[in-house]
């Protein structure tokens, strides 16, 4: 049995809820995506949302006209606005990624995606640097210096990669972020901006970010990379199998900015996962699992000794990358489905959202944090096989004794997301998984997403309770435990209550 | 395993959901009161609603005053819209009791209930006359007479009580009906009205009532009576105990009216029992039990069968007739608490509404009916021990063979609520009784209050599944059965997911 | 000064509201669209609605895949319900326009529009007919047979134009109709399919599609055709000027196909104008003006006269055939802007709402109506010079005695909208034409567009009252006149009331 | 022409903003306060809401039993929590008020308003004090001390007057005041208690209340007194007349506890007006006139310069001291009629609460104030006869300079609230003074109960834009002046748009 310390070793980080990820921006401006950011921020509450496509053609920014025999450019926000009201609205802000690139403003063809975003550089980097200047000056105009000073500014997104950046052209993407640095400071010094978020496995673009930089004295206020753990995509229609490596890989990717800048000009600067997740593609049903969730406590329970965020990519299923989904689970990225039913790995973040701010201990299989109020919240995960070698333990078993302040007994609250509970997927898949469910199915999918309930009543005994957790496979479980203020007079008699009598 | 028909035996009756009881009127000017209503009426959807008070002085109806010297009264009628309006906007009807008396009219002081409703008969009849007639005709010019001849009008409230009636005065109160009655058809000769509204014990009332009103041809379009099953109370502070009959009981009581009055003017007229419940005292805690969950489920199937009508007598906690609730359990007749915690009763009612049109089968644990959409509903429970000498069995068992047409496989959707699921008092003790419980605390005992859920997939032959259930004690359960039209890919191979492989 | 006849001589029609345009069916995904459609159906409530794109690839219905070396195609309908549940929701029919065609099932590369609806006939029949027959089968799978019967099917929108079908190929469309409604049909033999939905000025199309459905006995169950009164565009860089026709030429247009088709066929069929306006440019500010709704005043009181329906294009400003609006007034076709500002065109149609179901008179500057309840509704309008010689009279006098049941003296209350009521284009252009306007001012524009409004007590003599109005230019104005029931009391002096004494 | 100085002299104060009054506090839970709560928060935001009964019997806090053959008390906070939860819910405190005294602890029988509320000392000073510790004690552990330490405490209510205390003893308000105080400071020490609350015309209480505190060392920390400027009342059925003092009394009456208190130990305190209006009469139409509104518009303009709080008694006619109203227009306290009709005078506060934070100018007649973003806004007000000689001047005319930085051009916007805008009593009148109108007649009411508006273009010079102000009888007027941005484009020629052409 673990003996939880009664004192906090300190503040748990929040890195994990710092940022989330959105599919094109444009996006934003549906109602089923607000729906379920409404719904986020209630139970979640992250502080910045990231997504690609803020210059792309969906977003009608960047128009060119003729006047009189010359050629002019209209910047319009009509849709950046929209997004941008609405997000605030919801108590969530803006870390924007300047990219992809306008059609008309492109030097080439290229595009990525279902919704043809253009990768290819400017044909005229003084009119990029006219729409860089364009937008943050229309931000700062409508939301105020001191709001917009508070939005990191990312440059482009993957450059390291061929799909994202014409060629993967490395000193294309050095000159594309020194003269977006230059345009963003000469609005105002104060904005921060920052690169070069590359995919996985492309440290050295680090090394070489920091030595054009230093050579250059350019501007850089952050850094940023993504980090993801899937193998090849092994595709099927509509969907796709891969390998994962273990969860702590992901820890392992979150370290490297900070310790391959050491002793660089970028040594102390904030380091920002922009994405993350287990799999790359939005069509590996893996998201969709209690597997999943369990998969990723770990890394949010620690991911914040690495870094100062790490954004999962995405908190929705309103996506289309690959095109617009084709059934309510299709494996897409989001935490909700479309007409958020909620997936296992949204309770993780449900979860965390519910621990305190102080951090009491952290092991292999648990979390442990208490409140002001003295309550003590304990997140317990199972093992998985990351390997699919194996479905993992169907059992895990932990016992914790925990401090409960000044009362004889505690009520403990305990929630429970497992293979039947709080996974809608799996009640989905007994209904014959309806691609487009109708009310009656989506109320059922709603109702088989809310985790199991548990509410107990433990001894107290030297200011101490004893939890004994049973874990069923990949289940992540959260335990609120409370001192009992016990408020039942002294005259009550339950057993006097009928259907309660001698038994 | 009976064998549960393929086709129904006809329509289920809705008498169940008629009417409910409120509080008296006034407290639906309440917002806790509005929104629990709204909650009852999405969930369940009532057609009428009836409640004491109407014409009490908290209403404000009845204002005399002084103008040159001469006495007048004006009726006035802000309240009385203004709840009448959230009614309809709610999608409930007034089923309107004229009562009690306003005390400037009231011939005696006597009172009821701690908001002192004045019980004696009128000063001046025609003033009383008066007094409906405005009333009836504002509501008219309001509403419109299409709206209000769908609206019952019954005469006072247990008027066999010389608590609720100055000395239980038949005579008086058959003059105040004729009277009254009188009025409401000079009105419109299509109103409704009805009495006696007696209390249970009293049937001899229904045989002269039927008798006066043949005498003196005095217009009767519905009969009413109340219906509970407790023993006398054996107070505690702020509660109490009581017996009660076997649940067969009630539906004897509400058989009475037919059997009595046939051969007499009253013989085929529509019978409304306007209130019933076991116990009759506002703070007796069985009311918020699954064992009273259980204990009615045979009344609301079967009532139908005697009358038109039968009404929980209340839906809300929101009641003051013993004082305000000191604390948020306090065996207030509601099927919400105050702040709209749902009871095991609640759940009965949602059960019910949840049934299909078509009536397959009742048992003496079960209740089948069919969906026009095929879905076939169970609802079924658990045997109760009424005499309070045991808890009742631990566990039950029934054994159903449901049709399911042309499809291969079911899928069974099962809620639960016995003394572990859906039973917010059981949480609510654990966490300590909280007479006033806070925020969190009443997030706590929203979410004890759902049913426990299950999601099946059942195998069908021969156009039939099997349902095999194991009842806990007080336990209510509903099974909807929907047949399954497959729609998962023929490539989807769901043991190539992580977490799923080689067991 | 006209008499108003004091019975109906009819009822009013009600085709100006049958059906209403909008953007490419996509928009309605977006929080924006939904929210001014919830607007427009609170206050004017349409009954059907009729957008391009359905089939269109934003929308992700026809999607190719291969497996096991088989090309195949599945049909996905994840955002066809959710527009069509979001309609539902808010109380108003799919009027469904099928087209443009997929791009993987497009025999050319032709589009229209910024968005790039395809606009060239099915590389394979068989393909576009397995589509057609997907789409209504789930339809009515989801939403039942009873619901999708009154859902009218449109074949392709303005196939007589060839920026809407390539080389307005007269046999291609013949062709692309007969095997879609005969699909139509073979689905459910009570779906009502037409067409030809074509564009003004192409007449001699109607007659022609009577002889091809006549000789071919192909399914016509109503006729089609569209209606604008605009002269050539003269560009501005994101606007243009035009010239009119005289709004009687919209009613001639209306007439054209009853008239055509007598001793067809397709004679006594339904005739639905699906599209109609002022000018067909989604970039004229004309759209946005006072002028506009004046403009349409007699046409919406006498359309009916000639059709089954005429669907205004469009009810909101969210629609990018032209690309996202560079301007909150930008010439939009919308009876809203983005952010839910009214237009004058609006109330025009909030008016109409308002107007009883009985008809009282007509004449060349105002529509008399009745409620049920006696209330009499006057609409008058200013008349307009569309000619753009002048800018239409400043003062125009109208007299009406209209009839007043049952009171001395009636209550009138005024709606106006003219150059300074009701009318936000003005108030934005004097704010500054802000084209992205910040929440202060777009607060200012909700306020601004407020009709203006009056209360008056009339004289009743005779059981008449006396309206005698004067519009101003380009005035719109609705007055309400009721009865009055006097219910001061006696014995107030409301000159003994403070600031209103002696004067 | 008065010239609006270009820099502020200082900031306004918010003292008007400070508190509201509300009727009983019971009245909190219903939904018509709630929802009038909420408009009034949303358009002017208070800081604190005071009214009577806290501790009375409808509240059922004191709840006294019998157990074992003792006489016990229970305390009971069901209802104060679900007020207290919605005002905190609504952005608003209580400042609360003890009082008036629970039935079963009062001394004596006499009680004061429609309501019944009791005004006798406590029976037992000891069980009184019991009652106050056991309210703070809950408050404290249900929202917090440092939340509840915000909240003022103040002793009783007018003791001053023998309706509201009996007696008026002045001793034995003292005697209350020395134990509720001690109880408070006992409670928690950073808990802020204060008194007298005498009416209006008993300045000596505060001089003895001074002497009191000082002799005794009992802890104050803030004076309160009421403030009203009618006479007697004259009185109609269900309403009065009465003379009024000119507004100036009311400032007069602000300025008394400073001047007496000078050279006290209460010298230096907060002191707060708890009530203030013209009348006190909650059936005095002068509360529902246009009138009233220009009234008080200087009384707010200046009332901060004199105390720390003025609290308008009170915001809603959801009001019972003299019984339910009978109409819906019935002279009530409140800013909102039920149904949520605005009254002038809410638009008085609503125009302060759109006052920028800087105050430019004060005069006789008008307001002139800054916002950071550099709009300057002005109200005015028409000149009243308080005497009722003369219904006031017909005319009023303003001019001001005021400045506008960095345009050419201004925008003004102009709300206006007279006998004919934002009046709705008069369009009631007009209507026939219906009691309870129905839903049309309530939306009538409310579109009447807007103010004129008007949207302006001023030009622009040196700096400084004219304002040339012609009010009407009793009007208040709001102007709102912004710099213009111009964004429209140059090739815009809007002579060009139909309706607009050569005039």
């Amino acid at each position: 049995m673990f003996r939880v310390p009664a004192e906090p070793s300190g503040p748990l980080s929040d890195a994990w809820r710092h940022c989330v990820g959105t599919g094109r921006i444009e996006l934003a401006l549906r109602r089923d995506h607000q729906d379920s950011l409404k719904l986020l921020q209630r139970e979640i509450g992250f502080r910045y949302i990231r997504g690609h496509g803020l210059l792309s053609d969906g977003m009608g920014v960047y128009r060119p006209y003729e006047w009189q025999g010359t050629r002019r450019v209209r910047h319009s926000f009509t849709y950046v606005d929209q997004v941008v009201d609405a997000y605030l609205e919801l108590g969530i802000r803006p870390f924007l990624e300047l990219g992809f690139m306008p059609a008309e403003l492109a030097s080439g063809e290229q595009t990525v995606f279902w919704w043809h975003g253009n990768v290819t550089p400017p044909r005229d980097i003084g009119e990029w640097a006219d729409l860089v200047r364009a937008t943050l000056t229309h931000l700062i105009d409508r939301y105020g210096l001191d709001e917009v000073r508070t939005w990191p500014v990312e440059v482009w997104n993957e450059p390291n990669l061929p799909d994202f950046w014409q060629g993967a052209d490395e000193k294309a993407y050095h000159r594309l972020y020194e003269v977006t640095a230059g345009v963003v400071k000469e609005v105002d010094a104060s904005l921060q901006v920052g690169g070069p978020a590359i995919s996985p496995g492309a440290d050295a673009w680090l090394d070489r970010f920091a030595e054009f930089a230093e050579q250059r004295d350019v501007p850089v206020d952050f850094v940023s990379k993504h980090a993801y753990t899937s193998g090849p995509a092994q595709h099927v229609p509509f969907g796709v199998h891969q390998t994962l490596e273990p969860a702590q890989h992901l820890l392992d990717q979150f370290a490297t900015p900070r310790e391959r800048l050491k002793g660089t000009r970028l040594a102390e600067l904030p380091v920002h996962i922009t994405e993350f997740n287990s799999s790359y593609r939005p069509d590996n049903p893996v998201h969709d699992t209690a597997f999943h969730a369990a998969y990723l406590a770990p890394v949010l329970a620690r991911g914040g000794d690495h870094v100062d965020s790490f954004s999962y990519w995405t908190f929705s299923d309103m996506f289309e990358e690959a095109g617009p989904p084709t059934a309510l689970f299709h494996g897409g990225f989001g935490l909700l489905t479309h007409r958020q039913v909620k997936k296992p790995t949204y309770h993780l973040y449900a979860f965390m959202a519910r621990m305190g701010p102080d951090l009491l201990t952290r092991g292999a299989d648990h979390l442990v944090t208490r409140h002001p109020d003295g309550r003590v919240t304990v997140l317990a995960w199972a093992p998985v096989d990351a390997s699919g070698q194996t479905p993992g333990p169907s059992r895990h078993r932990l016992r914790l004794s925990v401090p409960v302040r000044g009362a004889q007994e505690a009520f403990a609250r305990r929630s429970v997301v497992d293979e039947e509970h709080g996974n809608a997927r799996i009640a989905w898949q007994r209904m014959g998984s309806p691609r487009s469910p109708g009310p009656h199915q989506v109320d059922v999918l709603h109702e088989a997403a809310e985790p199991g309930r548990q509410h107990l009543r433990l001894p107290v005994e030297d200011d101490r309770a004893v939890l004994d957790l049973t874990l069923a496979r990949h289940e992540i479980t959260l335990v609120e435990v409370t001192p009992v203020v016990e408020e039942a007079p002294e005259w009550w008699d339950e057993r006097r209550l009928l259907g309660t009598g001698p038994r």
